[in-house]
């Protein structure tokens, strides 16, 4: 299904009808209103102007929309910072990031909460069961702008107490932070401090359990907001709207109190942003890289625990990376199909009307800024039709693949990167890229999750590695692949009393004895049945005798070794060297890859096939794959194949 | 005629009759003196010592030399600062600009107001009729280390009132500047507030009315010096000395006020800091870029309504830049020779003796520390025997081509680039050199100005399009070229309903679809008419029945097009392709142009052509240039040809 | 004799023995502890806690190992920074910098120097005579993370003092400083701020006066401790690691009070740190660059006026350079013998065993977080074997060659660099390089020592040349070679009425006219009897009629020139210019030298010759050299060859 994003408030209320019967006229199901909307909501304290939005709620669900409402917390007015100026939220350099934006709270601060209850009640009592309203979106983007960590007085407020409930006494504090070391012991939780604004770095363990704490005020704010909706709109789904490449807190943890997730897909933006190389960044500037839609549709896929949308679909291009190309022809209908063959429930595209004024003017909508399609509204309108000839889609399994992903890992190796280009984001999406590449549907899971099921299993990194997670990887009935750092440190941040890799030493009776970042230019080859070169990062370790090594660096310490289905990569891996690591492991648990050029992408969703071309060459879909149903064998540069088996 | 810039304070008294002596000998007639000597004017609040100056102005005066006098008002001392700390400008990040250099004071605080009328008074009083005064000149290089915005309390009262004068109700201002757009709507202006420190960024209407108000802050603080000037010191002229590579206020408005504009000529430095590539860096590291002081002698005889000086010529290596080369011999002579060739009355030299202490010790004068004259000091007497032995110079005239400059073009494309490298800068730069490699002279013109006379004008880009810009485009005689982004915004910074050119489309009838920003690396290249590739920038424009297309994208899209007269380019052209689109804009409005070599430059005045050698081969001039006045037909790298028809 | 660096504080009371046992065994001697331990000492205001480091120092002398005790002065506790805030110190931004690492103190703090001398005090009277005890380390690396220069108003009130002393009155403050410029005058000593938060560049005079003040502070500081330490230790030596790469406060100055100096060899993560090329930072990752440990032994070894240790030598990686990789095997044994071979009495290892908490748990040390041996350790007790057969080391003599190496000119080239790249440390570093890979020994020497005994004395510049300077220059029995920028400035940053070199044109005619800063890709190459190439720098020169001429820039320019036994060089010269001008000095100064392969060093310690390989090729060591003593006649990659004549 597909639906929008709109803003009737930016309009004259005389274009809204015409608005509403063109959606429906695309095929659009589904719209989402209202979430910047608080200073025409209550444009004085206390004083509710509901008036217009009733009329623009009657008029959307009176044309048969679906109307997902969101709550207008990520913009609050003028008048409430001017009394509440405490609220605003402090960067880590100390200043206050104050009124002009949005997102300019601090999950901390008690009158921000108490605002927040009152407007999210006031809306909630006012539209929880209007006939129209499909479910909810709690607020926007949470972090958005870089918001979730917050430095100032409340901030720290609410850090001591959370110390306090977590280690009881100071001196439990001192002993898992290692405070002993450079004279940093408290004496009282009252002695606390913020990791920042320090004359060097502070104590990790400070800045992962500060980084803790702000992810589960984020949870706790959106779980407030969850409660006081399901009071007044029984029968509403409730969801977010999550972003891409952000990992500043903890998805899984808001994903737990939701219905479903849902996302805000700008592929291009992000191509843009992510460290691709030079030449990855030019090749695929208007078609964006072919993982990046995916990666994060199975990974929100795993946050909705099976259901998700996108929420905000990009219809042409952008107006917030540092270059905004107009995306190629075919490539907004592209970027839906593949939603859809990811399992996306919605599709949802922002925004119906692209904006003449203020902050995102350069950003497109399906309409130019008057009342005629753009590029991408044709395009869109394309699906419309495309999907009505199809009928429903049947629903997808679980994948041969799971790939694990952890924000704390994230957080990890951001504190205590060690080798300056050690990302996380950027590994992890290196492997699903390496797997995908092979022809293979991947879930993204949770530490912890149960891996029954999955064939093969990747855990590019997991630097902690919890009971549950090691519980799982123990149960776990496929092959497993461990990347390096997996295990390095406790839940206090230090080094395993065993030495890395900890808990898994028994699956996998290693240790690892020195850890080597490289600087761009140092390589250290593989030999043995995985050739390759590591660069970035190796380990000297230490195999105990039950352990098979597969391949040697130079000096000849393990670099690939395994015991029984367990597996361990000493280094960081790219490039052809990681593809052929990939094909190992499937040869390893039994699966059957198929090599696809660089630029084509599979997907199934039950008996469908979605074969994508991000490329400029056209690709013969093999017979094998299925009778074509829509599109073509000959899959063309940005276009999209659909085979039914 | 040559001047020079004098800082007696700085030297033995002893020392004055000889200086004085010395520069006429040298040629100089001019001498500006007193801009940063307040602290001795006044070392103490209240009480004067006029003796000094007093002497100091009768020795120059009495050596022949008319004396330009700068206010001091660049630099309040100690004292000032430390009674009224309110003067004190604020950073865009909150942060105080102290005491310690110069131009610490904000255009908005009251007492700055009030101690600058005080101390321009008494100077005016003092010497306003003084029989060696020629002139005066404002303060000193408004805006010098960015100091045009300021962030303060004193900043935003003001801005307040001017948005109270502006927009009359809160409701006309959240109308304009869409602040329904995230709930950033005003009750009163007493919510008003300065758009920065904000969580992202914040409003660009905000913003570019913030800038409007700053640079309109300045042309009155100036007014409030120029009317104390005039009423104490009649039949005196009243200039300022703008600076180069500098747009952060509106000159043309400033300007308006003066009896001339003068500028601070630094073309090596300016070269050093340009977004030339490396190659051109190196290249031009020692001679400047042929253009660098041409494109800025332009612009400010079109400041100067015609009349304008050089207050301030590079005599050698400075110091503020992040390499300051030894120029190349002949340099700071062909630099002089350049100014009086594009008009100048008079180029000063900046100084006359290079100081040993403080924070210019590495900036060279016309004499080395001590009494003897510098490499510099030499290239300028040569021009002070060569000006006498040429007798006085003819007036010019207008020039064939006009280019559109405006500074609110810069401020829009600099809040909102859309494209990382969207320089508007370079972009004038470019059009400026390709146009002038074809031996053509130029006239730079304030949008609105009439553009008769003119057979060809160039608006490298024009975002607000006023009525009285829509006017002159409309009444020009000659072709007219304008470049992308041409009419793209309303005043108040909103997408035109009609979408980009907006008003334009009356004399050219497209409209732009889509706006493409291009990484490095991206290319979309011409076919056509004019060939060559659009980088950094390209619109999707879809062209009205009575539009001729001259050239296409690869995707069928028009590149440069035209209706009569009037023609658009679509993208962003550099090097060859842009050359070879000034020669079609030539050929268009019937100019004849040559063929230059790239580092050889013509301008001329009456009946005399100049040409400069900026590069490493001899040049022969053609004979049609007229016979040999100063220097060879043979122009050597360095040199200056004179020829007269 | 080797020791090592250990923190009984960070573990079980129940492993001290057998670490000490261990390292007994090792053939440690000596073992520094306490330094950062305040918080253990005196967990509440007043309330000290002895019994732990009395058992701990116990313990260590029990096994036979001499103590070096730590003040702890580093690492004030929270408590303390609680009721004394003041005493933090405040960046250049004007933002304190808080509690949370290390060495959060402002040396100009009155609390804080009270809270000092409490400590201290306290500590050395309970330790001062322990039978233990052979020494005292004064606080911990003075400087580091950028804590020379504090800016807060404790520094602002001692530094008026300061200049209250040293001028006397305002006028001859603002005299020395040129402070008419830009009307910076003072009316008097309360008048004077701070040389930062300016609009732009503050008076360089003002920078320099603060920066000797700054470095001033630490001298009297670290005097303080050290006059406690005296009165309560007698007999005890007293010393202070400093560190390598840093430059910010006069370590001549701290030198005078300690019994020797000590520094902490990093060079690894010291190699990622230097201005290398790309190619040699990955050359010499893992090795560090052959002279970056050598350059600070003979450093250290002058400003313990011929006594030092290496107080920490790194062990393996560390945590704190960009990338941070395993050292080559052997590395470790090298870089000890290394030190050793320059004269270090003891070479101690940081440290014991690698932290498994807090900011440095990714350093190594001599043991694995658990209790065996690092690889590093390993190599250190292979050293102890050899160490052990080797018996008792030689006494080194005067080297043949000199160094000149000045703090002030640190300071004044980065206060006033005029050309983005001139880099004091890299200068010097270069010189050093070029005259070691002839096969010499060199001293570094402060200016204005005696350079009697020396046959060459290298200055690469010196820009303030102190009368103790030139008189040492005046009575030096050797060849001396100037580099560019020396005698260019008085001692209060003025250029010198007789211009550049001020001082020096007596020694040697010449005056500079011009200097020239010189973008990369910019070249000045030289004809004569030096060949080669000047980058980044080259000066016009004007030379007196005795003075020869050895080389001249393209223009005819002086580049190289003499006068009897003292040269100057005026441009930059590096690589093989470099290195040819060094073998032109070796042969004015009679010395004979010998070309060492790129990789390879040679040191002289009385009969014994040490040879050294950072290269990956081996090398036959010239019979000349002596008969091996240890190791082999082929020397091989990463090894040491030890031979006696």
């Amino acid at each position: 299904m597909l639906g929008v994003c709109y803003y009737p408030e930016h309009w004259s209320e005389s274009w809204w009808e015409e608005d509403a019967a063109r959606m429906r006229s695309l095929g659009i199901t589904h719209v989402r209103i209202g979430e910047f909307a608080w200073s025409r909501i209550e444009p004085e304290p206390g004083r509710f102007e509901w008036g217009w939005l009733d009329r623009a709620m009657d008029v959307l669900a009176g044309a048969g929309l679906k109307i997902v409402l969101g709550t207008p917390t990520a913009t609050p007015p003028k008048w409430l910072i001017d009394r509440h100026p405490d609220i605003l939220p402090v960067d880590e350099k100390d200043q206050v990031r104050g009124f002009g934006s949005r997102r300019h709270y601090s999950f901390s601060a008690p009158a921000w909460i108490q605002e927040s209850r009152r407007i999210v009640e006031a809306v909630a009592r006012r539209y929880g069961e209007h006939p129209g309203l499909a479910g909810w979106q709690t607020d926007n983007e949470y972090g958005c702008h870089d918001t979730i960590l917050s430095w100032g007085q409340h901030d720290l407020a609410a850090f001591k107490q959370w110390l306090r409930r977590r280690y009881q006494t100071p001196q439990a504090l001192n002993e898992a932070w290692g405070n002993v070391f450079w004279s940093m012991e408290l004496r009282s939780f009252d002695e606390a401090f913020l990791p920042n604004l320090s004359v060097t770095e502070t104590n990790p363990a400070a800045r992962l359990d500060f980084w803790r704490f702000s992810s589960e005020q984020v949870a706790a704010y959106n779980r407030m907001q969850v409660e006081i909706l399901r009071a007044h709109s029984p029968g509403r789904f409730i969801t977010h709207n999550f972003m891409g490449l952000f990992h500043d807190f903890d998805h899984w943890d808001v994903g737990d109190d939701l219905d479903f997730a849902t996302w805000d897909s700008y592929p291009i933006g992000f191509t843009e942003r992510f460290p691709f190389s030079e030449e990855e960044k030019i090749r695929y500037a208007r078609t964006a890289h072919p993982d990046m839609a995916a990666f994060h549709h199975d990974l929100y896929r795993g946050v909705g625990r099976g259901r998700w949308w996108v929420m905000e679909q990009q219809p042409g291009p952008v107006n917030w990376a540092p270059w905004n190309p107009i995306p190629r022809k075919g490539q907004i209908r592209l970027f839906t199909w593949e939603a859809l063959a990811h399992g996306a429930e919605v599709v949802s595209y922002f925004r119906w009307r692209q904006a003449p004024f203020a902050q995102e003017q350069n950003h497109a909508g399906l309409n130019l800024p008057d009342r005629t399609l753009s590029p991408g509204g044709e395009e869109a309108a394309q699906v419309g039709r495309e999907l009505k000839a199809l009928g429903s889609l049947p629903d997808g399994g679980q994948a041969p693949v799971a790939l694990v992903f952890d924000y704390e890992a994230s957080w990890i190796t951001r504190i205590q990167p060690q080798g300056q280009d050690f990302d996380y984001a950027e590994m992890t999406y290196r492997w699903y890229e390496a797997v995908r590449r092979l022809g293979l549907d991947v879930d993204i899971v949770r530490p912890g999750a149960s891996l029954k099921g999955y064939r093969l299993v990747l855990a590019p990194t997991l630097p902690y590695v919890s009971d549950a997670a090691h519980a799982a990887f123990r149960d776990a009935e496929g092959f497993i692949l461990f990347g390096p750092r997996t295990g390095s440190r406790t839940r206090t941040f230090a080094i395993p009393d065993n030495l890395a890799p900890g808990p898994l030493a028994d699956l996998i009776p290693i240790k690892v004895i020195q850890v080597s970042s490289l600087r761009p230019g140092l390589q250290e080859p593989l030999t043995g049945t995985v050739q390759g070169t590591a660069t970035r990062w190796r380990e000297d370790v230490e195999a105990g005798a039950r352990v098979q090594v597969h391949a040697r660096f130079e000096d000849g310490c393990p670099a690939l070794m395994s015991a029984d289905s367990k597996a361990y990569l000493a280094g960081w891996l790219e490039g052809q060297g990681l593809r052929d690591l990939m094909a190992w492991c499937l040869d390893r648990s039994g699966l059957e890859g198929m090599q696809l050029p660089e630029d084509i992408r599979l997907r199934r969703r039950g008996a469908l096939t979605f074969a994508f071309n991000y490329g400029n060459s056209t690709w013969d879909v093999a017979a094998s794959l299925g009778k074509v149903v829509i599109g073509s064998r000959e899959l063309k540069p940005g276009d999209v194949t659909i085979l039914a088996t």
